[in-house]
């Protein structure tokens, strides 16, 4: 059967109901949500995930990693690539309740609504939640998606050692998510995620959706400025090394260089420290670190470029010393742009404003983009708040977000191999 | 008798014997000299001191803070007012062993060597160790001779509550370093205080001896700025209010300001934190610490107002928040011209290079100097470097140094009032 948007809309208080209850499990004393992954929160949140794709009829697979598959089997079951939908429901410390629950609860609610509407879908349709995305206890972030698209072995990723000392292997057996499947057994013939844009661009221009043409490259470094701690009173200021004013420097250099790019670079210092800290000693030493984003390769090169060369030249004008330490390096993803405009149709279709735009975040989209077709939607997030107990996105704003993917996925369920 | 300065010497051995012995008083399990006021460590440099002081045959009085005073009675005892020298034995956590109490020694060294010589002074000499200069365990700083000076009651003083909760009188009583006397019993002709540099100057410039002609205006503040936290990779440059990069701001004007300044004003920024202080996170709160120095009231005065233009303008243009709190502020300090003069033509005898100079770093005698003529006598510092193991002063600066303190203090002490 063909899908015709026109009649159906996927069941706004069931998943609202639903985000609901999920963002009230893993709660700690201080009512703070707290869902690390494979803890004992994340174990609870798993289970209900479960029992929701359970109530979905769907096929609850479990792969190496901890990631889980809800699989709605197509009736003409002749090896089509299915259709993925996922992100992930492990959270931040203190999180809101939007962050990667809002996408894989909509993937179940568009089954669910596709379903009861008779749809017969040409392909699978899976939903996918995949491991440790927040990488706040494992690193690295992004884990499940990066092993089920093959950039990490799944030995590695379980020999992982967390924050408190824990091994993930050895958590994921505890909390009983530690599935048999390789990662990789779906090779989907589209992914498509759904999340809340962790930013204030759709609210401050009033759209309510973004078709997500591409994700922005991560270049992390920790800069350490090595300076000569002395007298804040007796040292004129040409005897000085002054490692905190080298910092500030870098600061504003990164800064203004983002300011006044053509290129939509962001560049943000997030982590400082001093020392020895003093109110009257010169800092001998400036440790901060460095965030530079670009969705072009070739631009976010060129930014970490001019970075270094304006650090070799800061250390010879004051005499300091500088290294720099990569902490992290992602290239920018560019989606598929068939599936972009696929996500623009359906906002059209429903009379949404949309805009393209670039995922200034991390997603698991981004991986799995190495293995298919992959594209993600935005809804508005409030004040760009997100990882943050005041992340808030409008009831309409995700009633028309889940009814966005549900006519991309439609229609992607409806397409077979030639 | 007069005091013919060619044919005596201080002891060199035994007042760098003594600086050695003081120094090893007050060495935690690390090896690090950590004698905080009133501590049973500086009970101990305090008791080692007072032994020093009866050796010279001085009469040893201690006020109601703690200071003590090692008196040499002039033989006609006339009620002439004392000449006084001295500083203090305190000491910063893991300090060096000359700041303080090199003045302080060389001051009983100068006695012991004016005895010998069988100089008849016409006045009182007397030895003062002040107590709390450090201002590392009780507040505020230069403490002691502040009292001494009529700056701040003894109730208050020793009302003083600890870093560790003590109440520095019960300290000094502890101790047995709680004395009967008022602060402010003997009111000085004159104050001398020899000090180490602290600051690179002296070295820097080959010079043997500096006459210190005035100690700079602190002005010390505390910085917030507050912005608004947003993820770094998804928040446009232009949407932000990035409380970091409005303190690189800061950091950069003040020292753009002090480099081109034609007064010698010196400015730090020496403690900093952002927060949430995570890399990935535009920082929403700022919090630094502004030292601005200037020997000059009304240039510190104007740097003050300059420092709080730019943060109304930065305000407005970075769309932050920024409020300022005083921490500490003393006016500038102009020492007494003749006992300059003194000083240098003592080291023209000795034959030492000289200059006069500014103190940047605050001292006992900016208080004393608001009750008698003071000066202070500087020797080089290696690498400015204090508060610090590596403190360090040669041994022949040592001593050519409290080779001009028996010169000035000679001269001084042979005056009578007309």
């Amino acid at each position: 059967m063909a899908y015709d948007s026109s009649i159906v809309s996927i069941d706004a208080a069931r998943l609202l109901t639903r985000i609901e209850q999920l963002g009230q499990i893993g709660r700690d004393k201080e009512d703070r949500l707290v869902r690390l992954a494979a803890s004992d929160a994340d174990k609870r949140g798993r289970d209900a995930l479960v029992s929701w794709m359970k109530e979905a009829n769907l096929e609850v697979v479990v792969d190496k990693v901890g990631n889980i598959f809800g699989i709605w089997r197509a009736p003409s079951e002749d090896d089509q690539a299915p259709i993925m939908v996922g992100s992930h429901i492990d959270t931040v410390i203190n999180a809101g309740v939007y962050d990667g629950c809002y996408g894989v609860l909509s993937g179940i609610e568009v089954i669910q609504t596709l379903q009861k509407a008779g749809f017969v879908p040409s392909r699978p349709i899976v939903v996918a939640a995949f491991t440790n995305e927040e990488g706040v206890r494992y690193t690295p972030d992004m884990m499940g998606s990066l092993v089920y698209a093959g950039g990490l072995s799944v030995e590695d990723a379980l020999a992982s050692v967390g924050t408190d000392g824990s091994l993930l292997g050895e958590e994921l057996e505890r909390i009983g998510y530690a599935g048999s499947v390789e990662p990789g057994f779906l090779k989907p013939h589209a992914y498509v995620e759904l999340h809340i844009e962790q930013g204030p661009v759709l609210e401050r221009e009033g759209i309510q959706i973004g078709a997500v043409k591409n994700l922005q490259g991560i270049s992390w470094q920790r800069i350490t400025i090595e300076g000569v701690a002395n007298h804040a009173g007796t040292t004129p200021i040409s005897m000085r090394s002054d490692a905190g004013y080298a910092a500030s420097r870098v600061i504003s250099f990164l800064r203004d260089r983002a300011t006044s790019s053509p290129t939509p670079t962001v560049a943000t210092v997030g982590c400082i420290s001093f020392e020895p800290n003093a109110i009257n000693v010169i800092p001998s030493r400036a440790i901060f670190t460095v965030d530079l984003r670009d969705p072009n390769e070739h631009s976010l090169q060129a930014e970490e470029a001019a970075l270094g060369a304006f650090l070799t030249d800061l250390a010879a004008a004051e005499g300091v010393k500088i290294t720099t330490e990569r902490m992290a390096r992602f290239e920018p993803v560019t989606f598929d742009a068939t599936i972009v405009e696929i996500v623009e149709a359906a906002a059209e279709r429903h009379g949404l404003s949309y805009r393209r735009m670039t995922s200034g975040a991390g997603h698991d989209a981004q991986m799995i983009a190495h293995i298919c077709p992959a594209a993600m939607i935005f809804v508005p997030s409030i004040g760009g708040i997100s990882h943050n107990p005041r992340e808030f996105t409008s009831e309409p704003d995700l009633v028309a977000g889940a009814n966005v993917l549900l006519d991309v996925i439609g229609k992607l369920a409806s397409e077979r191999e030639k």
